[in-house]
């Protein structure tokens, strides 16, 4: 593992690491910010932040404003790429598709299977590592925006014993019945649309036992406009009914898919998963 | 004037224009950030924000996270390019020339003379325009980073009339005694060294009247890569005591000269302006 940067900020430090991911079989970047608590020797709960389409492991680093809200509380932010990444790893030239677009899934088909496993990698191999190597203690939250908030509600609702809450911005809620979805799933998983069923969030979560719910807060613009096509929250609300989840969708007025709107309501969902990362166990 | 963009973003609205200047001879874009107050018919105090070298109109909305406290205070942002732009604008491959690098100066050289009048436009056609279009109450103060603190510096000390206070983050406090203030001044100034005191903050500082004192604070990061050799500090800070400048100089251990030094302590300069924005005039 390399440190790729390290800047002070709000007192703790955003920082950049490379290293050799074994299940993507690629070398890897993310991101890490650590709060101004680990200096004093303190393990801190930590938050994966799952980005959308198109983004890196640095467009929430850069514009969402959240290690202000992260260092007053003292939670520790870790964001993955949103893909495997190199020159032999399969692409497409579309935006929703290959590189920038891993869909947070674990790839089936020809020529995806060989590096896209990104669930495995975000839920997984990511995890031991952050817990081999930063001062954390061991809870965590996971989010996300768009592609990212599909990509964090599959991860809590398929291992929710390893989260404690989830939330996302303007995810992709039921990817089988839109188009974004659709796309990448046949590309990754082949045409068998009952192999798609484990990977769309709206299925999982009218499914989902009540050992397995976990607090669920999920924020839509009004003015985003994937929101009906793409993003379809009604699926979500639907699904969240049958089961009983205990899903907090909130609509706002006037935001759209950019962001703003992130920026805008990241200290809420701060504060909503510090709720549940500062919990007294039992 | 044509509208870029509009995004709603705490409640207010940051949006993008572009323009035709007159004084720049070419077509420009700008940024303003329009606070919730604005929606009940007030008119509110405004900030300009100089970015430094490279920059656009978009690092600081993206990066710095000033619109949360800009709608809590209500207050607008106007954030100008750093440079005229375009095929038949003159410029230079070095990214501390030309295009992103006009210096918030008025260039008396070929080839720059013709379009680099950095200092008319965001002193005095920017100004108009806004006064024209925007709710603003006609007070204002003005701040900016790098190249863009030195433009904020030199903007109140050379008008103060026009500015209620001003900040800067790590500005060129010296460039006539720096390398990139002397390349860019010997190609934008000519080699007449003589001409280049009046873009010189620390020079201007040093013969400020009383009447032109305005409130001054200015920040720098103790880890920043740049301090010593092209920021110099000290030089502005002997100028405000040989003039009784009422300066503010902060220095923060562990910060460089990144947007996550700017994200950290905005919030403070921003609150610093409004004291003098809010003022009761008399």
């Amino acid at each position: 593992m390399e440190k790729i940067s390290s800047n002070q900020c709000f007192g703790g430090w955003q920082q950049q690491f490379s290293h050799d991911s074994a299940v993507l079989d690629c070398r890897m970047r993310f991101a890490v910010y650590l709060p101004p608590q680990v200096a004093h020797g303190q393990r801190v709960p930590l938050l994966y932040w799952l980005s959308g389409l198109t983004c890196s492991d640095e467009n929430f680093i850069h514009k969402a404003g959240a290690q202000r809200v992260a260092a007053e509380l003292g939670i520790a932010i870790v964001v993955p790429d949103t893909s495997p990444r190199g020159a032999a790893v399969a692409d497409d030239e579309a935006y929703d598709l290959g590189q920038g677009a891993g869909f947070y899934l674990n790839a089936t088909q020809p020529p995806w299977a060989r590096h896209y496993r990104m669930y495995d990698y975000v839920s997984q191999e990511l995890p031991s590592l952050i817990a081999a190597y930063f001062p954390v203690n061991g809870r965590s939250a996971i989010a996300g925006h768009s592609m990212g908030g599909h990509g964090a509600l599959i991860c809590a609702l398929k291992r929710p014993q390893d989260y404690v809450s989830v939330s996302a911005f303007s995810p992709i809620a039921h990817p089988v019945n839109a188009l974004w979805g659709q796309k990448a799933f046949s590309a990754y998983l082949g045409d068998d649309q009952q192999t798609w069923r484990e990977w769309d969030a709206s299925l999982l979560m009218a499914a989902a036992n009540v050992d397995a719910h976990r607090p669920c807060r999920v924020d839509i613009g009004l003015a985003d406009g994937f929101l009906a096509a793409q993003l379809q929250p009604e699926a979500l609300e639907n699904a969240a009914a049958a089961s009983g989840y205990p899903l907090q969708l909130h609509r706002h007025e006037g935001y759209d898919h950019s962001y703003y709107f992130i920026a805008s309501l990241i200290e809420a969902q701060l504060r909503f998963h510090a709720t549940q990362l500062f919990a007294m166990p039992g």
